[in-house]
């Protein structure tokens, strides 16, 4: 499958294989959160990760939420590249 | 690499693959967008790409615009699943 493609997929089974252990499948509580960052993004594990992705207040952290929070470390990953671009630049 | 942690590094290493083969080497022109989509993302090739992804209407595609256009798909085939989920539900 093509980079981009298997990318979204990924993101898509990724959140899907752990909002569907416990209670509503389609979200993710904090035990579910904590095991996903952990195994999966070991790099931004926290333990204060659900006040930080729980936007709208309800215990849990749904797709857009999940989302949101990739697109966040993807910008600022990118930004921390633009920083070294332009520092390095010949 | 973990799951979430090499999606993520794909998106990048993708966008900076193709916005670097001509100009502006953070930005996606014209060629280079139709080329990642082509090789990276053929499910959403689209002539009019560049009108859909150019928010800001500079002619070129920058990262913010790319990783929001992820977004958006992501989303949309997260709706897709949850449509049949809803539907096919026991």
């Amino acid at each position: 499958m093509a980079v981009v493609e298997s990318a979204v997929y990924n993101l898509l089974g990724v959140f899907h294989k752990y909002s569907a252990k416990q209670g509503d499948n389609l979200k993710l509580n904090r035990a579910e959160l904590s095991t996903l960052l952990f195994n999966e993004l070991p790099s931004c594990y926290r333990d204060d990760a659900m006040r930080m992705l729980d936007q709208d207040g309800d215990g849990e952290v749904d797709f857009m939420e999940f989302i949101e929070f990739i697109t966040d470390i993807t910008t600022e990953i990118q930004n921390m590249y633009l920083h070294n671009f332009m520092k390095y630049r010949r």
